[in-house]
């Protein structure tokens, strides 16, 4: 049965890394002493081994130990055997063309999909719905397709911003950027504010955080989703 | 001779459709009646024909026609034989694949190698570097490539935005992705402010407009480039 976090952010404002969450994260990951790590989506700045340093250190808060997947010789045994996996935020192109690379995009997937507990945040949580196409990232790598893991059956919106009335900025609104992705798509998107989640349990998809979440549907007007939303239905 | 605009944004806060630039254009296209629109950056909302309206309307105020290439059976043929182009913002996935798939990539850069005056806005300015993958849009489309015409040197970010230092939003500031994309790729970036073009005459690059520009470069502190800055060895 799936058991799934899907987060928009790792950080919220004036606060620490995945902070807001750990309360949520140490009941989602009771029955596991270990989480594997997936830094892919870094590309820069920091190294792998240091971005899995600093996930070690939140973790180590609800005691747990955090392994980073680029430690071991086989990604896709450490997927298969991972007790939990969290895979963290940055360039949701890098992630997805690394992820294929190391060919694990269908692993990861399956493996979800069985039970192992998975937490997304950000880029870890854009890989979570059918395709990147709603993701808010630079292009910077051309990856092999778009498709991603398919946990649920929308697409997210991580970070969802709304529009600065006040701005005097004439480039494109996030909201009319997803309207351009329905221009072509049928899939509907979520976007998710910053503090705001998922929660998924096999087939159920519930909404948590304090904040309303933005749906969005392909010749619908857009809807204002209260936290505690049921989206199970959603497709 | 290359004889090319470039400009970050079609419109300004406050303004109408190509109002800024037009002084400009009328000598741009000092000897063109009639401009060849490409409207194929517009994903929703309006078709191409009204797009192409939009922008006849904004020519009339200079006495020039404007017809959009959708209007010919053959594109390739209508690109060479244009007197002037004009290709006009939107999604820039969407106008590359475009591109690609009505075959005219090439044609079109060849044909503005050899000197037919070219405007380019937004989508239609990041098409003029060398890949895509410093655009701001979403990716709603998958293109066979992430290549663009290759008019400059180097890559663009139109619309560029300052980080808003009182955000609390967590989500990356554009410099932070244009970071990203140099993590990876070692081509340089100019990030225009809106209201700021680039001429280019021959190999002549300048920086016009009233704002200064942003020059990102692999491995290098960002810098500003004043007005009237000569780009020309940038690469």
């Amino acid at each position: 049965m799936k058991n799934i976090i899907i987060a928009s952010t790792s950080i919220l404002h004036g606060g620490d890394y995945l902070d807001y969450l750990l309360p949520r994260l140490s009941l989602h990951f009771l029955n596991c002493k270990t989480i594997l790590f997936i830094p892919y989506a870094r590309s820069g700045g920091i190294s792998h081994e240091e971005y899995t340093s600093k996930v070690a250190l939140a973790f180590a808060k609800i005691n747990k130990t955090v392994k980073g997947i680029h430690e071991f010789e086989d990604a896709a045994e450490a997927i298969q055997n991972a007790e939990g996996i969290f895979t963290g935020g940055g360039n949701t192109f890098l992630l997805v063309s690394q992820l294929y690379k190391n060919k694990i995009m269908t692993i990861l997937a399956d493996t979800v999909k069985k039970g192992t507990p998975y937490l997304g945040t950000s880029a870890g949580s854009n890989i979570c719905g059918l395709t990147l196409q709603t993701t808010n990232d630079m292009p910077i790598i051309y990856p092999p397709s778009f498709q991603t893991l398919g946990l649920i059956p929308f697409n997210l919106n991580p970070h969802y911003l709304d529009a600065d009335k006040q701005s005097t900025h004439m480039g494109e609104t996030r909201e009319t950027r997803i309207k351009e992705f329905h221009a072509f798509n049928t899939i509907p998107v979520l976007g998710l504010r910053e503090g705001s989640w998922l929660e998924v349990l096999g087939e159920k998809i519930i909404l948590r955080g304090n904040l309303s979440a933005r749906l969005f549907r392909q010749n619908k007007i857009a809807e204002e989703l209260e936290s505690g939303s049921d989206l199970s239905a959603l497709k």
